[in-house]
């Protein structure tokens, strides 16, 4: 991977930043945050305006230019890749380290007095404007909405926004219809005493409407706003899309519905304009309700008096708590994931071994094979992270001919992979050796191992959050003076985006949701050796109530099902680490893999691969 | 323990809420924090007044009056107490449960339109006032500042604010001068870029100046201000206090010292006064530091544009963190407090088994009486909690001889008390039963003290805040359905509050300062079973530096080692609950007791005291 030359797009960018073409007065320092307009984790290629100016393109990340520096900030996951990535007109601002400034101090730190700020208004999130915008005041600077987004007047060959077919899902996999959705939207409006809603974030949308889409690459979600009235439903969206006569009937868009069920469909481009015009409309006591982590341009279209913001909105709740027809998909999904993992760990077993001619983009490749082959299958839901070796310590690996290596039998793999089926949306990760690991590698695993065991097996009482439970997770790394630095577990969504809210186990945030029975969750502690090895071992799981012997006074308990089925390498795990109740929790673990995913193995005909299944389950010798 | 009737209060209250003597205009609810001045936990007589409108002498809780309603919020500690103190006159706010409403939540549901909320503006701290009144705000309400405290103006014979001598500590016991922390001090405020400093907390003025005081019981501290200029330094302290030659000499007033350490003692009343002359002095960029706790009164007296408000002071951080005199002093401390308490229990078992005599107000006298035996004692750290049965099971239990339960050898009694010695402060818990427990009972010991030893032995980064400690601690009871409404430690001072910051493990928390080697907090893990028992097992611990065979690649790792040397009693421990590693914990634990305390009851000659101890620390069998 060799950096990308930045400086003559810098110089570009700092012409920009002086030009009265798109700036009113010149920005000193100009801010390119990761998101677009949805504030979107994973973004189109229109939209990756960070990774364009820097080389930097990791999946988190903010890039801040001045007149004379350029700087990124990015967390552990990234710290490498990003190294690699950017060229020496580049610094890297290594979040989570003590050392390292925010970047409001760092601003402060550089920039002369009395400076300008600029920002795309429709990328910054409002949260973040206002403890930037307050930071930048209280140092003597401003910080200013700039309408042109400035990466755009310097990329010549900026692609085109997406435009995709819609998908409808019908109630087998939504388990509810979005009228019943819109109803229980409008209740809790009505709690809030709330006249209006608007649904900024795309993963919110598609699943409000039960629709899905494919404009942003892994994430079934496509470019559209909604806001909801309580008479009155609006959907901002662009293209012929909505001619396709499924997407009529399913919107009922052709029916003599009850007015408050017509959906109006507006061009996408129209939002500002249509929330200004609800923002100007407004009486007294009349609130419009928005994520606080909309972007600061549709914030400001309603008054502040008339703004309610909290940090996750109802619909976001509502998502993550799965219910039958989608826990039943969810269960579906990992079952033809896991058929597919053992289809690719007995190929891999065959090849590594006797050829070596395996790299790690041909195993990621063969992977997506595998899981193509199965029912509904619709795309990956990331990049696919196949490293072995030193590329297992980058943490968000993606393979490049430029990186890629050769699996072999002296080196440990690690695969992070996942995909979007009609009924689901999976992401594993299994840690494996084709030869002898060694020692200290066994010792690091069966860590990660325990780890992975105690989030997984722990039992809470209900209203727990989720970031109480990160340190379980880390116990046995810090006994040996180990740590990785990571959170160890997001929020999955049912076929939609990998990583959602609100609820998560992290050391990292507070604000997260209490966990409820049905929120699906990854539980993915680690552990990296820069230079040498990576290993992670990774689940999607499920909350479900726990039986406990008191309950806690009827308060109720909660505890975790591996949803992913997948053997966990019993060559990598040294025994004599593992309590007898870990080493139960692996044998029952790899027992229920054999009962449910040798199952479907013999149904599918795959005898090879189960064959594999049975060899990797065979149960560890408890001692 | 019968209500205080409270009827006759509220209605002169409710008057003086529509008195133009008092307020401007009528206020239609009026908010009654817990705190003093300067936001003390402990407060003096003169300063309960939420307890005198109430009736609630917990030490956290708010109340709040309306013309129609008395609320008062509290936490789970206190919601038995609270319960039996207030008459029906009051509603209870069950503080941590799902369906209590905040504060702000439900003035807004009991307030007319437009109303006015008064509030002592001293006594709100500047964070809350912010957020309330933001709240009411929003809501069309209007939080107001009302000068003259409404309390004060029913409160006929309130006591009169104390002002008791002040006690000098030497190098030996503080290990820095208040010289150097003066100057430490200025060096912080010179890389914060601010002019001036004011130290509001109670304790922040103690430590830094290295005097004690007796103001408030259980807190050696004196009411006091300070405002530290980078060349001044004006304490703001009452009475004749400073009249004291030792004093005097203490603070050098008498020398001939460079200006920027000569002191100004200026009277406590003018506070406010000589901070609106500070703040209005002020030019661009220059800067005042405050705790972001201060009161609002004190806060406003800076323009916005010159405050610099940090949720925790320099002060607060540096004082967390014991350097070499301090650690040996809270040893010394807690070699004594064990002696005393070995004394105590002994004592109990020969008198609570064959006679049946001893009270929970006895059992507290004598623990005070031993304590005051040993050299340097000052006075109790916190009144003594001296519970047996179901008195054990409201967390912050007083006995008063309403409610005194007679200690008996068929109930468990919990013993939470600790005392101020001039070495060092401590805080103990230890739950025993002079019987024999039930199967019960012993079960549910064990997992409190599973999760005391999984705190104590706990090996985690540095840098690692202690709320990420807390669900260690709960772990255990988790796994049965069980758990404790209240966090699992907080700092301690030395020979200051028993209670302080910026450190602590809770899971409510997330504002706590990363742990460092030398601070000092409790591990106080429980179980509370209503109207039967409470079991709650404490240590104060130091953080220490860890060996661990990885070392967290440098980054360095920490742990705790207990200060407090007192046996945990083995009658209560179900061994068969019990891992390998946790025995040797109780064991090596014991050991230490017998050694290190064994020594001091010997050289004290305290003949049966050693003999009980070495009972109570023979080693579990190892299973």
């Amino acid at each position: 991977m060799s950096p990308k030359i930045t400086t003559e797009l810098l110089k570009q960018l700092r012409q920009a930043m002086k030009s009265p073409k798109y700036v009113q007065e010149p920005v000193q320092a100009y801010i390119v945050p990761s998101g677009d307009a949805h504030q979107s984790e994973y973004i189109a290629p229109c939209d990756c305006r960070r990774a364009f100016i820097s080389g930097f393109d990791g999946s988190a990340g903010t890039a801040i230019v001045t007149e004379q520096h350029a700087a990124m900030w990015t967390d552990g996951r990234y710290f490498l890749q990003a190294a690699h990535q950017m060229d020496n007109n580049w610094t890297l601002m290594k979040m989570g380290l003590k050392d390292t400034p925010t970047q409001e101090d760092w601003l402060v730190s550089v920039l002369p007095e009395a400076s300008k700020v600029g920002v795309d208004p429709f990328i910054i999130p409002a949260d973040q404007w206002k403890r930037m915008s307050k930071a930048l005041k209280s140092a003597g600077h401003d910080l200013v909405p700039v309408k042109e987004n400035l990466i755009d007047t310097v990329w010549v060959d900026c692609p085109q926004r997406p435009c995709k077919p819609l998908i409808t899902l019908d109630l087998s996999y939504t388990g509810v219809s979005w009228r019943d959705k819109i109803v229980a939207l409008r209740s809790k409006m009505a709690e809030r005493k709330v006249l209006w809603f608007v649904v900024t974030a795309l993963d919110e949308v598609a699943w409000l409407f039960n629709l899905r889409g494919s404009d942003v690459e892994y994430n079934p979600v496509f470019f559209a706003y909604a806001v909801i009235g309580m008479n009155t439903i609006r959907l901002f969206i662009d293209g012929d899309r909505v001619m396709d006569p499924a997407v009529r009937e399913h919107l009922q868009l052709d029916s003599s519905l009850e007015p408050e069920f017509r959906i109006q469909v507006v061009p996408y481009g129209s939002i500002l304009a249509e929330l200004q015009a609800v923002g100007a409309g407004l009486s007294p006591k009349e609130k419009v309700w928005l994520s606080d982590k909309a972007s600061y341009a549709l914030t400001e279209a309603i008054p502040k008096a008339y703004r309610y913001l909290t940090p996750y909105t109802p619909i976001c709740i509502a998502k993550a708590v799965k219910n039958a027809a989608e826990t039943d998909g969810m269960r579906r999904a990992h079952i033809k994931d896991a058929v597919a993992l053992c289809e690719l760990f007995n190929w891999l077993e065959k090849e590594v071994v006797p050829k070596g001619t395996v790299t790690e983009i041909i195993a990621a490749d063969k992977a997506e094979e595998f899981r193509s082959q199965q029912k509904d299958f619709v795309e990956l839901s990331f990049a696919t992270i196949s490293s072995t070796g030193p590329n297992g310590a980058i943490i968000h690996y993606k393979p490049v001919p430029e990186t890629n290596r050769t699996l072999s039998v002296n080196e440990i793999y690690l695969l992070d992979s996942g995909a979007q089926y009609k009924d689901g949306t999976t992401d594993v990760t299994r840690t494996m050796h084709f030869g002898t690991p060694s020692a200290y590698e066994k010792e690091c695993f069966t860590y990660v191992l325990k780890g992975h065991i105690a989030v997984s097996a722990a039992i809470f009482p209900n209203g727990t959050k989720g970031h109480l439970l990160d340190s379980f997770a880390r116990s046995a790394l810090w006994d040996c003076g180990l740590d990785y630095l990571h959170g160890t577990g997001h929020g999955v969504g049912s076929f939609l985006n990998v990583h959602e809210g609100p609820c998560g186990i992290s050391y990292k945030t507070f604000a997260d949701e209490p966990l409820e029975a049905g929120m699906v969750l990854s539980d993915e502690p680690g552990y990296y050796e820069d230079g040498s090895f990576g290993i992670r071992i990774e689940n999607v799981v499920l909350v479900i109530p726990a039986e406990t012997k008191y309950n806690f006074k009827n308060r109720g308990s909660l505890t975790f099902e591996p949803l992913t089925l997948v053997p966990i390498q019993t060559k990598m795990i040294d025994v004599n680490l593992l309590t007898q109740k870990e080493c139960h929790w692996v044998n029952d673990y790899h027992q229920k893999c054999r009962e449910v995913i040798g199952a479907e193995l013999e149904r599918q005909g795959r005898r090879e691969a189960l064959q594999w299944l049975l060899r990797e389950t065979e149960p560890l010798k408890v001692q």
